[in-house]
Parts: structure tokens; sequence; C-alpha cells
């Protein structure tokens, strides 16, 4: 093994293509020229976690334990910390903490640092999100205490729609657009910037697509991923 | 988690795109419309491992044991059979097995299992690898005692540059063209079929290219590795 690198924990499978383009994204923000230029991860993919959306209304098995069960597996496998490319799995963050000893990163928190570089005081901030993350208050109240004004969604169940056509393999252009549209609606509403709290929308939609700042939450904690793994950070007490 | 799947144990990072374009091969070829669809995997993504070109020609360091940890880490993490979407790291299949109880799913095995399928007695397969696999000798011996005409390359240095730009994140055009222009080499010399035995090769080209059968290792493994994680085989012998 290296020295001067940290084996990154990922809890991934939720869904399956969206830890595959957070790995992607890792491998894209790494300066590298071979194979041994890139950072080391473990990966558990188990996209066999109850549903999280279900979950969040009540419905189906509670992810949480699973969820948590992963991360000590990951820290048994040597992971020095645990990253998790999903936002709304992280309603289950405090499962995840109590199961392990080593840092955990919040996409959430990651995304709201984000936001506070990009955004200055006042600004509206709009959050593209899905029902069951929307719910979970995730967002809403990691920004809370911000100088920011926080435009919701106006609907919820569009974007599932699509969100779901998405994790059954269709990355068609019709998902695209309408998925670009929610978020547009946003804008028009006066957001001045667009937190992308779902790790799914990532998977059709990018930031030229937009007029206003996108912050990808995957490429956030993708960029945070490689700052830790090639100790260009220090870790974070967990 | 649920019954009736085995969980698949992945030594990745070798390297880390061709891994990811494996993962993204499983999902494409799993018949799922939801998350809980799809099978689960532990991967050991370390593209640290010393390089496998240099060792087959006795520059820097073994990378057989770090291999064999990884696969001996992926059976502690639980999974019931291992596969390595690598062509060259199988010349250390020996320390793989060595270190494991669990089966080995050799990408080599499978993907000449394929040429059996798609060839006839007579027929001549090219060989489209790099150096360093062409010298392991592994598709060469594992088609021996077959009725076929072995067409290997008649260069292999152009093969490794191209390769060398692929791993530090050039996918472009020109990439994508030497390597076709290299593989049609082998079919204009008489290949009836040709073995992509490098899963690099397959981040830029795709059997579409080719008017003659292209076996994409890469593919016949992510499928070999979908049939047995979703117990529609049985598993072999270790």
């Amino acid at each position: 093994m290296a020295t001067g690198d940290r084996l990154a924990g990922v809890i991934g499978g939720m869904g399956p293509d969206a830890t595959i383009d957070f790995m992607s994204r890792v491998l894209a923000c790494t300066p590298a020229t071979r194979d041994q230029d890139h950072v080391r991860m473990v990966v558990e993919h188990d996209p066999r976690i109850p549903n999280r959306q279900f979950a969040m209304y009540g419905e189906g098995a509670d992810p949480g334990p699973a969820i948590a069960t992963l991360a000590a597996r990951l820290e048994g496998a040597g992971a020095e910390f645990i990253v998790m490319p999903c936002n709304l799995a992280h309603a289950w963050e405090d499962d995840i903490r109590a199961a392990i000893s080593i840092p955990f990163i919040s996409i959430v928190s990651e995304s709201v640092k984000r936001v506070e570089q990009r955004c200055t005081a006042g600004e509206t901030i709009g959050l593209f999100t899905t029902p069951g993350c929307f719910k979970a208050g995730l967002y809403q109240e990691a920004l809370a205490g911000h100088e920011l004004v926080l435009q919701t969604p106006d609907e919820l169940s569009e974007s599932m729609a699509l969100v779901e056509r998405i994790k059954a393999g269709d990355k068609s252009e019709p998902v695209a657009s309408g998925l670009r549209a929610l978020a547009v609606r946003l804008v028009s509403r006066g957001a001045h910037a667009l937190i992308a709290a779902c790790t799914e929308f990532t998977l059709v939609l990018e930031p030229s697509m937009f007029a206003v700042p996108f912050i990808s939450s995957t490429d956030v904690l993708a960029e945070k991923t490689v700052a830790l793994a090639l100790c260009q950070e220090p870790l974070p007490e967990r």
C-alpha cells in the first residue's frame, strides 16, 4: 500500500447507478496520469437496502440498520473515513455514526459549505430534491441560521416519477428535460442558485444546463473524498 | 439482506476506470426496474497495486501479494465469489486462489467459453491485447487444445501507448481510432472474430465498430457476475 493516502469507505447502491457515477467523478477530479495516482476505495454496493423514499412515509422496512451495518463493515475493512453518495439516506446518519468510530463525511454538510462559498447573504437558494429528502428536512435544517432564503419545490411527485424512471434505466432526453424543467421552475421563482440534492439528478443533468450556479451534491462529495483520500486535508473529528 | 442472491466480490482498481465500466455493465445487464433488483457487490478498488505491465517484464514490485490480499479481504467481507475485471492481473490467479476458499471466476476462462460459443472449428480468432497480457500467455494457454487458429498481434507497443493514454484520462476519438485500427489489422490478417483481452479497450471500443464478432471480456465477466449473483447458475467448484 502506498503511504500518504487514506482508504475511503463508500456506502453504495442507493442507487447503484448513482454510486458508479460518484466513483467516476472521484476519478475525474483526481490529478492522475496513471492508475497508481488514483485513490483507494472500498465500496459496499448494496442496492437491496430497503427503499428510503417509502421509509420516509412510514412504508416498508427501516433502512437504518442495513445502512449502519454497511458502515461498520467498511470500518472493519480498514476504511479511514466514510462517505455515502445518496442525500436522502443521510436521514439515517445517526444510525451510521452510532455504528462506527471513524469520521462520516456528510454530503449534506459538504453541499451546504459549497452553498456558503457560492452564495452571498440574502440570496435565494433553490432546493431541488425528492419528496423523501424534502420531508426528511436535511437541507432545511442544515441551512437554518444561514442568511439565505430557501426556495422549496412547489411540487414533489413529478421529480419522484422522473427519478423512478432513471432508476429503471431510462436516462433519455425526455427524462432529462423533465427534471431540468422542474429545476428551472425554482429559478423562475427567484432562486439565485440550485442545490441538486439527489445523486440521481446528476445522472442526466449538468451545471452547464443552467443559467444559475448548479451545485451537484455528487461532485461536492467526490471532491471532498479525493481531498481526504489524498491527505490534502486533515480528517475531521468524528 | 435479500435471500436468493449472492454477494459478488470485485478486485478493482486495475485500472480504476475499467472497474467502474465493469460495474456499469453489471448494472446494464441486470433485469431491473428498481434499486432492489440489482446485485450486491463489495468492491476493493485499489489502483495503487504495483504496475502489472512492468511486473511482466521484471520491473518494479510483484503485484501478486497485494492482489491476493484484496481477494482475502473480499472473502472476509462476505463475498461468495470473486471476479477481477482486468485480464493481465489473471497472471497472478494462483496467488488469488491460494488466498481464498471461495470460487474465483476467471475472465480468461469465461471469455474463452464465449469464443467457443461464437466460433466454429478451424476459424481464426484474433487476440487483441496488451504486451503484458500477451507475454503472460493467458489466452494462448486457455485456447490451446481448441480447434481454432490463434492470430496474435503483429505489434504490441502501439496498443500499450494507447492504453496508457486511456489510463491518463484520454478517451478521445484519436485514441479510439488508433485502437480500432490495431484490431482491424487482426481482421485483415484473417481473424474471424476478436477477443478484446483488455478491459481498457472497451472504454473506447464497442462491438458495433467491427464487422466481425468482437468479444468484450468486460461484458462476458459482467454477464457471468450477474448470473451468479442472481443465483441463475450454480457456483462453480472453487
